[in-house]
């Protein structure tokens, strides 16, 4: 990966995460593995988010269910939900997937990945969540 | 659970599902735990598919995600690919969300997970599936 | 799901849990995905723990084993602790679960879950926890 | 561990799993890691189910809800299933011990775990499992 | 990632996982996700193992140990083990990688990748794998 | 495994481990679960790491690898870190051994398990972690 593709990479990550968010991210990792925050904003913004199957906010969403179903990743939740909301998801979406998580990766990573995002939300003013009108569960 | 409401959503689950694969599951679980085929049906396919925050497109994909990241799961993503291209799911968008997942869970549960899909499209005569234009990975 | 129903299965949310837990459980949620607490205390507590195969307390024993099987649920297994301790399961059960737990799932899952219970033994004034007459380990 | 301890642990091992699928176990390791065997024999046999707090069926109830949810562990559920028959538990105890896990680790697992002791409940001729009177789900 | 990066990583692949091996894993996903391969072969094989922290075997060992701790990665496991085999490992370090995964992440996981290596061992005439002198377990 | 047994296990701790922080473990589980810290003193340290096949370094490094791969398990983590560094291995083969797990088990457990390590690194002075001349990721 040449420093031209990272910087193409980089300008990726900050239109995808916004720049602060992912400033942020690098200089955690700076002192430890820089190459591994390397390797994300190539990989992942520079490689994989500009590929054409999906638009941000679908592999936003994706990413969102991946980290729920894994659990231990409530920091991580956070963050992505704001990704996930600058890129046009609805907030009722962002929980309305961990509730489907909940499924088929039992509640408790639900319930884990739904409080991970409150602090998220109520930054932007987005709660409370609407509730659907669909059937209630 | 009503009998009435289980109807209902038996019906929700043969439009989503199919109703082959739909009775082939119910029938596997017939002699051991009819009430879990039950609760399946009523909840994930009476209850949660109605619900308006997502397609059953939407859905699909999202529930292929937690599958190929939960691992051991390659059955249920067999048959879950079908119900996501019933869906309206492009072969190329359900590899690709294994390859995002790829990112975030490791490159054995993506490659597991894309194998897991080869009969699925096989049968349907989707294969060789398209390789994208973006940026190569 | 009526409103009835959902009522009678609070009735047994607050019988088995608590009335103040299940309150403030289902108040966390409340601004973010009420339909999720929802789902839990009648699929959960109105429908799962009123099938007659096993007691409140193996209901709570057995919740504990995934709790702590899964990782990252520590805030639930402090919680279920004491639901499963106003069910009948003692302290040293519940710890001895944990050990159990981490022959198959590994020590640090064993440690992480019996540390999580400690402050819900101390405020019941059930510390030290009695070591068994058994073999040592 | 002496030679003594080992043999004393073999004999629970016969007792609790029976003589012919302890000796199948150990001889499948036999020839890649004997040391292995050795130890799942001395400390979970010899020691751990020695312990007072939880009976031998108790034991095997909790090991199949911990192998149920980890995933991946359908051979050791088939196993467990019988040693779990011998010890007392009911076939609509183990199968219901999934379903419960369904809620907390997900529906996925819970099938997988059921339809794994498929084989083993029928060669007793414990098929159909009795559904139970309780709430359908 | 040009192309000319990638075919010096394939060489890389080719040389730590062999000819056949490789071309069998890329064959394998060329009609599903060839994306996946390719970055498979240039991430891992092209970047990761060519920085100098560790050698080839170490790196071997490392993938084992986390394939092992995943479940449900037997396929793999019984590839890398060759790998690993053909870097420099010796059979009895592989299994007792195992063991030592089955004190952190639980004995089935343990036992399920000791038996995932039985066949690549037998294939290179290294059974049985002989046993260590140290304090037997 | 009598007492004996036990002090020479209690010696491989204090010597492998540190004796502060093998104390200070064994005091957290004192009122909850001394059988489950006598067992891991016994077993991983008087049995496991004495086995011939791993050296100390390379035993922690595999232990780090499989406690970033199961996720949740940051306090230890940052715990054998220190034990590693004891026994020999660099910061940086620390770090890159978590960017190696990224891998294969995801990139948010390999950025837990290097945040986790900070607080260790930084209290002995290694911080910046050097990065290798290796490729760039």
């Amino acid at each position: 990966m040449s420093d031209q593709q990272f910087r193409a990479a980089l300008e990726a990550a900050y239109r995808i995460g916004g720049k602060d968010p992912t400033d942020t991210f690098l200089a955690a990792l700076a002192e430890l593995s820089p190459a591994l925050g390397r390797h994300i904003v190539t990989y992942i913004y520079g490689d994989l988010h500009q590929r054409p199957q999906f638009s941000t906010a679908e592999r936003e969403l994706m990413t969102l269910v991946v980290l729920a179903t894994l659990g231990g990743c409530e920091r991580e939740i956070a963050l992505h939900a704001g990704v996930g909301l600058d890129a046009g998801l609805a907030a009722d979406q962002i929980v309305e997937a961990f509730v489907h998580v909940g499924a088929y990766a039992g509640t408790p990573r639900a319930v884990n990945a739904v409080l991970a995002v409150r602090r998220t939300l109520a930054e932007r003013g987005l709660l409370p969540v609407p509730d659907p009108a669909g059937p209630p569960l």
